[in-house]
């Protein structure tokens, strides 16, 4: 889960929810689908991720189609979120729901060292989309996972211990996941996994390299990162890994060749370079892959989210030559019950040839040309507490300060505040779920909302704003 | 995937691969399906777990149904292997199918945040099946991250950094999982993750502990347990983690009073007792789960497999008080963005009723009792190989020595031999899939498998040690 403040504490479902003894002693069926029942039992017996168990009241959601949720009291509300970034295509595309229900009933399941036509396929498919020749698929459950496993492949075939990784980044709630991880999260988690070292990444709004220019937050932004590859000692680097633009960090596009530059320095010194796609591969920014689509050819590639839109749970490596020519004759130590799980794998398949059919990405990437970048500079221009808008394709970041001046966040790093609870509370009362972080709301809605359902939820983000403004002049 | 040797190195379909250029130039539609494709993508773009990936030659797998799965060639072949010991139900049993299906179309996913109908309900069927008061489900993927989290739990409603796990074990590929685990697939992996002791459990057939008795082997190794807490010192141990029996390690079934033992021994010391059924859950062994069966409750227990017979990726961590006290105004610092997913819990709501209406676990236990335990050990005393059969339920383990009196194991732990691979090669020309490790060939069809279906298996294991005897026989 990426989105640790505000979406995971909406308000509690109006609807009273009844006792849980009650709800429990009625028949498994009765009263199966009452939202009622659905929040009792989960308040009496569903753990969450990154939450205090007695103090949140989850949302009840009932049903879901395209760019909507239905909530337990019916409200549609327009998911600006598409729930952690991951239902690239929407809600129950009719084509992926068919294809699921059409492999559950050829072949759910096999155990990943067989070879089996979902899986095959999928991996072709994959492996055509990716840049270079990252030609071999190691399939996984989610995007944790993926990294867990391309930090070992990248450790093994060098032979060395350490992994370069970004302040301000998310990589997965596994040990070695979140200690790659840069932000407040990993907290409560440092030392359960060795040899990360964490360094800065470009973020010319905050620039940590006083830059003025993206050319010159991107130069320096490479040379801080080989004094950390140099005084760290480059003989002791198995690889750099980071997200192609970080996402739930904030959606910091690179300037024009920090990626590149990144690969450069990575050769130099014979380190791997390992980039997570789990947020912006898939058509996110309106392509298949950021890397690709900047020229830059990773040594591995993690994806997983909008590789089926999570319909059914995937993630994955997409291995190059270095590391599948170390592991030719030398058996790979790592796998999962699961690896390549055909109904997954037949998803992805489905999803990757509609979103080819229906060229998602391009509709993704004139969305965010003509409709979403244009739209939210001109919110920024009229709302005082927009200090910046950035993104690309469906992929954008609102970030909310209290003034343009001094660019202070309405929310602590990985916290929430009352500006930001009121945010989210304004945009549900208006039919908009949203996606906040600290003190950033993020437009990222499926690659296939309509531009009217696009324009229709920035008006909502437009009035939104308003409450915001407001509630910060309030507390000044 | 739990099976590091001989399953995962099948014989090469006889149909001829054609060439990855020629299957891949064709159109997406045109040849899916075909056994030749299938293996040809596989070999080009299919990066397999726990192997050399130049040195396989993955059977293809096109169909399965109930105890039988279909290779490329059209052989049906008995399934004593559940694939990874995960298809308790069988393959695509019509119910659990059904309900996939209908979820699909209803909902496929939407993000833990939310409350969900079909959450809820696994939840609540998951936890009244647990052991006391383990009312409270994390979801994960599979087995692998119920663990890493099962253990972050410990480590931070304890305050304590290390847990204890036993050699002889497998507990998930990840780095903490991993390095949890007590097999030779930990080895490449030592020291990604800290903080991990291992211990000896009971294992009368080869004991560590000079014992004659199962009575005297699990009173010294219990002491065994208590000397390693006191050196290590207790309030530095934040848990016990162990399999309820050791699955893929060989089934080694604890001596009556170990679990109970260990048990009793953390809450002396106020270690927590983390309990992994991952492969013993839900049927294994004809009982919902091992612990309840012997009447110990963990503080928490982690599951997958069985849970949904693996026919969409679930797991999970069962959360007892003391910890869920602990998460209850603090927020838990770990997540995953298909915890709880919709189309995975409607599949484990439909297996676990499914269960429970047809008495599956029942059945198990009979097969186990009536069929398997008395015609292995038959096995046993006709060919000199079978060194010991030992089990429960649909859960056994036949371990082939060169002779009874040495016990020499036919091959090495975690690695194969000339006689294991000749087993593995009988047992398929003969139709059996059969489950191997290391010197064990394990007895583990799924739980639904039918009486003449399980004589039919017995029969041909016969043969195989047959087989096994002469091998042996040449090469002493
Ligand atoms: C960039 C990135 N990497 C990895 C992950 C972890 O993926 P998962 O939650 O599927 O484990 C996420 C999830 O939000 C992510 O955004
Ligand atoms: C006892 C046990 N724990 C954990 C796991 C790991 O589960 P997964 O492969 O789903 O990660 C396994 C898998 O075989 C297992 O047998």
């Amino acid at each position: 889960m990426s989105a640790p403040s505000t979406p995971s504490a909406p308000a509690a479902p109006s609807a009273a929810p009844s006792p849980v003894s009650a709800a429990s002693a009625a028949g498994p069926d009765a009263a199966r689908g009452s939202a009622a029942r659905t929040y009792a039992l989960d308040r009496a017996h569903v753990f969450h991720s990154w939450s205090a168990q007695a103090e949140i009241s989850p949302m009840v959601v009932t049903a879901a189609e395209g760019s909507h949720v239905v909530d337990g009291e019916g409200n549609r509300l327009l998911d600006f979120s598409s729930q952690l970034v991951n239902t690239n295509i929407g809600h129950q595309h009719p084509d992926v729901v068919a294809a699921i229900a059409d492999q559950a009933h050829r072949l759910a399941t096999i155990a990943p060292q067989y070879a089996n036509d979902q899986r095959s396929e999928a991996a072709r498919l994959i492996a055509e989309r990716t840049p270079g020749a990252l030609d071999r698929i190691f399939f996984t459950n989610g995007g944790a996972d993926a990294n867990e496993h391309a930090v070992r492949m990248a450790r093994l075939t060098t032979g060395r211990p350490k992994v370069l990784t970004r302040y301000r980044s998310y990589h997965g709630g596994t040990d070695t996941a979140i200690n790659l991880t840069g932000d407040p999260r990993r907290w409560a988690n440092d030392g359960a996994a060795a040899g990360v070292v964490h360094f800065f990444g470009p973020y010319l709004y905050r620039s940590r390299f006083h830059a003025t220019t993206e050319a010159e937050e991107c130069e320096r932004a490479l040379e801080h990162l080989e004094q950390v590859v140099q005084l760290e000692g480059p003989q002791t680097i198995a690889a750099v890994l980071l997200e192609a633009i970080p996402g739930t960090a904030g959606i910091m596009v690179p300037p024009p060749g920090y990626l590149a530059g990144v690969r450069e320095l990575c050769d130099r010194y014979g380190i791997l370079l390992v980039v997570d796609e789990v947020m912006t591969g898939f058509g996110r920014t309106g392509a298949w892959f950021v890397s690709a689509d900047e020229g830059v050819v990773p040594d591995l590639l993690t994806f997983a989210k909008g590789v089926n839109s999570g319909y059914v749970p995937l993630g994955g490596v997409a291995v190059g030559p270095r590391v599948d020519e170390h592991f030719a004759h030398r058996p790979y130590p790592g796998g999962l019950t699961y690896s390549g799980h055909p109904l997954a794998c037949a998803a992805a398949v489905a999803t990757l040839e509609v979103m080819e059919r229906d060229d998602v990405n391009g509709h993704a990437r004139r969305l965010g040309e003509q409709v979403i970048g244009p739209e939210l500079r001109a919110l920024a221009e009229r709302h005082p507490t927009v200090g910046e808008v950035r993104g690309r394709g469906v992929f954008w970041a609102v970030e909310l300060v209290t003034d343009k001046g001094s660019r202070t966040p309405v929310a602590p790093t990985g916290g929430s505040s009352s500006v930001m609870a009121g945010a989210v509370q304004q945009a549900k009362a208006l039919g908009l779920l949203p996606f906040t972080n600290s003190n950033r709301i993020h437009v990222v809605p499926p690659c296939t909302v309509s531009e009217a359902e696009a324009r229709e939820g920035l008006a909502v983000l437009d009035k939104v704003l308003d409450r915001v403004d407001e509630l910060v002049a309030e507390t000044a």
